[in-house]
């Protein structure tokens, strides 16, 4: 089934302890749709400038990505992200930001867009997530993403926003700062007293920990050796989890936790280069060989 | 079949944000001890000083914990640690420690306990570790702990000690610290090369992961909201561990990976009180409820 996302289109530039890449492809509803595409036909919401290159559109649209809702706007620059880690690759600091573009950001969806099934409000203001939610009124299945500027910022919102969605998903650190709690199991729990059906909340290269009424539970990350950028990991994990339940076509727990898989497998090969240059590299069948191994991983 | 560890009996006081708790039961040999003591018959080998409380000794016994390699040193102090939990209770600090007794620990083994198939080198000084291991040349399986103090002051021996283990136990940090490989799935591999037919990596609450020749994996730590104390955790974790597997009386793949679950669950009950007030609490039974749980959780 159809799953839109609305968020960021970005060029980035990103260090890491071995190299330094700019004019990366990047932002959160394109490592998502890029993720979500190996499941379902997407439909990418979002604004760039007129230095936005167009083989970059060229290459989502090759991946049965729609983007009739990504907007060109001539006279202004896309969305600048330039980040780096430090030498555990855990830590990363934002050295700048040029909202561009994003600064006015403000979607009016494609009609089609708005029949749309499936809806992920990637990370960004919760005035505007809320404003997308209202274009989508019949949709079966939403999902946000937030972060800590907008729990610090627009907490009303953030209220209002958990009341309306199915799903949240959060960094570990930002479930923490939203409910006051400690203990990452507490946290999850009082999140869901907000509101949503459930919760998801990311811990890097620890995994996911999933939270409903009836269910808590944690899966781990896929190891790998090789984290050469870990940026777009947690919009491709939302990516991969959203796409497979969109091709399912339901949320019913053995779906979700099929879904928390696939998107920790799709994680696991967006950080083993930059940019989307790994999952460029990849097809339906590595992701389904990496399961298998992931299945074998946590059978005893 | 018995299983014999050596390493610090203590007398501990625990600062954590809700509450502080002075002269806890504590040690790595203890926390071992108690922990693989659901498993397999245990014999303990270490120092106290006349201020250690008896009764200390009686609920050891009374877990088929042989104490008979338990030293107690008259007109000498116990060893003391004194430890800070931060707010989000990953962070610790310590406040004080007291080697007393421990300052001049050099055990002998009792003849009996020469002859276990199984042993457990708790964290401790490495030239110790070595004494120790040359004590019991015929042991079917020998695992050794360490942290990063012996990683910097006692590298040479730590070297030879890893030549002559079978398995290595130690924390993510000191990985990363022994092998300067900043990611963790390198690091684990690296240190095998240095000897060992496998190493486990423990992530606190995140888990611990696993690495042979043939195998690496990753379990993830029991999600439990009741996090009290932390202290103990990572021995527990040994002690689960290689109580299953001297119950089982092998190291194959398979019984390791069992072992790995298990001394994740033990663990996971030792942090929901202080000291061993949790673990008094449960039986086997509980242990296997979790581990019906756990293995639920991680089916899908």
């Amino acid at each position: 089934m159809p799953l839109v996302v609305v968020g960021s289109v970005a060029l980035d530039c990103v260090e890491t302890p071995g190299q330094t890449r700019e004019n990366l492809l990047g932002g959160s509803a394109v490592y998502f749709s890029y993720a979500a595409s190996y499941f379902t036909p997407v439909r990418l919401v979002g604004v760039v400038g007129d230095d936005w290159p167009g083989e970059h559109t060229e290459l989502l649209r090759s991946r049965n990505i729609d983007t009739a809702g990504l907007e060109v706007r001539h006279g202004a620059k896309t969305f600048y992200w330039r980040g780096k880690y430090l030498d555990d690759m855990n830590v990363r600091e934002t050295v700048d930001v040029q909202l561009n573009v994003m600064e006015d950001f403000d979607p009016v969806l494609p009609e089609p867009f708005r029949r749309s099934p499936f809806l992920f409000l990637a990370n960004g203001s919760t005035k505007i997530q809320l404003k997308v939610l209202k274009q989508c009124p019949g949709a079966t299945l939403s999902v946000a993403d937030t972060m800590d500027l907008w729990i610090r910022t627009e907490r009303e919102e953030l209220t209002e926003l958990l009341s309306k969605v199915n799903g949240l998903v959060l960094n570990d650190s930002e479930a923490k700062l939203l409910t006051g709690e400690a203990n990452v199991v507490r946290a999850g729990h009082r999140v869901l007293e907000m509101g949503p059906q459930f919760v998801v909340v990311k811990k890097g290269e620890h995994g996911a920990m999933f939270f409903s009424k009836h269910e808590t539970y944690v899966l781990p990350a896929f190891p790998t050796a090789q984290v050469v950028d870990p940026t777009g990991a947690g919009d491709s994990f939302a990516g991969g989890m959203m796409g497979y339940l969109a091709e399912q076509g339901n949320f019913q727990p053995k779906t979700l936790k099929e879904a928390m898989a696939y998107g920790i497998l799709v994680a696991s090969f967006t950080v083993e280069d930059f940019s989307l240059d790994r999952l460029r590299k990849i097809e339906r069948a590595d992701l389904e060989r990496r399961m298998e191994e992931y299945r074998r991983m946590l059978s005893f």
